[in-house]
């Protein structure tokens, strides 16, 4: 059995890990598309593009399960996706929502990237299942090259994560959904300016959980097979790349393979 | 006569308003390669491949003088164009190298992207030509999305500028290139913290003035012309590009087009 994750770049390598941690005995294929990257900031028919050929790709290599662990192509291209191929697709965007209203608050935030914001896609989601719930929203494009660039524990970095979060403490936010797939990297500074008793929803862990979840009922044989390999593909390889991923994930020991896809 | 000028995003509308000033009875066509920016993260094989791909877009609409306004694209793909297509191409690394010498000062510093700083193309060309000359130089990708999210005001902005500047004032660089077309639009914040005293080497001048300097010898003819229009064309439109475009460029009063390339 093997599952298939991509997403924009080198952020979903959050998804990739805590997903590598749950399905042991699954084959995992990750693909960043890191020659396109940012998808955060670009329009909905590009993303579309970009999505759709790496859902390709990655069928082409016998993936049977797909993840799109990148928020923007999870706002933009899941309905897109999910139309064109019959297969199942797990997406980061619907396990943070449904995360988020099983904690039963009605003051819920957002923070994702400018096209995940602008799309609304998060803040209709939650006002179609919950109609009561006050919902706050905030693009905050900024966080992804501080972390990319390892400059999170810079002084500077706490001042913009105040200035960026002001809202959601201000407005008494009881959850904050971490929209985009590096926002994980900077949590303890998050919950440490919002203090404690928000909750974060991260969406590594909760797509994670909604996969197990599935694999369990559909596929409960797989679990009991040995340890399968995992696999990760970009599109581009750049000594930028290589930096932030050693500042990232420290200890990832899987070699990555360059491809070319069109 | 026609001026083809290409960019990875937006950034080199700085050298596109500079030429436009410059060469009004030229048309000129600008192309912003927005849906695969950044180039300054990426790989040279990737930066060559998008490089040559812009090209042959400015050419086929009859650019027969080109301006490659992306200093990752000229430090990485200059050579390959150049030997690839047989018309005068002019690159925003070149231009700046040679402005950067005429000052004479022997304590010079660079900025620029991660890819830019990382080609050491800046470093060598200015050490082939004066081999007594002290070179500093500094990665500051950080500077690109504070430009383009219009966050360059903001107090954090000061402390980013500062921290990233610090090595040119602790060594006493008397001329500094602005290796990145974003950075003149932060050019008063850099030089409200290096000092008046330091030369600021702005690539969209020292483009524009060679230009000239060029089309004056070589078709004065075209300069007894009228006003001729200008074009401008990205890869990719979304709401954010709409937002920096109008946040950097307050009175750009020509229509966007959209363009597929491949």
């Amino acid at each position: 059995m093997k599952i298939g994750i991509f997403d924009s770049g080198i952020g979903g390598l959050t998804v990739f890990k805590e997903i590598s941690k749950r399905l042991p005995s699954f084959e995992i294929i990750y693909l960043g598309d890191t020659a396109r990257l940012p998808y955060g900031i670009k329009s909905k028919k590009t993303v579309d593009k970009y999505s759709e050929n790496n859902l390709k790709f990655l069928r082409s290599l016998g993936c049977q399960v797909i993840v799109i662990a990148c928020n923007t192509a999870s706002s933009y291209s899941t309905g897109l996706l999910k139309k064109k191929f019959r297969i199942p697709i797990f997406d980061v965007l619907s396990s943070g929502v449904t995360a988020s209203l099983k904690t039963d608050s009605n003051r819920i935030g957002i923070i994702g990237t400018s096209s995940t914001i602008e799309s609304k896609t998060y803040q209709k989601s939650l006002k179609r299942n919950s109609k009561s719930t006050k919902i706050f929203s905030k693009a905050c494009p900024i966080f992804v090259p501080i972390i990319e660039q390892g400059l999170s524990e810079e002084s500077y970095s706490k001042i913009i994560i105040k200035e960026n979060l002001e809202l959601f403490k201000r407005n008494k936010v009881q959850v904050l959904i971490l929209g985009c797939t590096h926002y994980p990297l900077i949590k303890k500074h998050i919950q440490k300016f919002l203090g404690k008793k928000v909750i974060l929803i991260d969406s590594a862990e909760e797509i994670s959980k909604s996969l197990l979840a599935y694999l369990k009922a559909h596929h409960p044989k797989e679990f009991t097979k040995d340890k399968r390999k995992r696999q990760i593909y970009v599109t581009d390889q750049s000594s930028y790349f290589e930096v932030a991923i050693k500042k990232i994930f420290k200890n990832l020991k899987i070699k990555i393979k360059l491809v070319d896809i069109k």
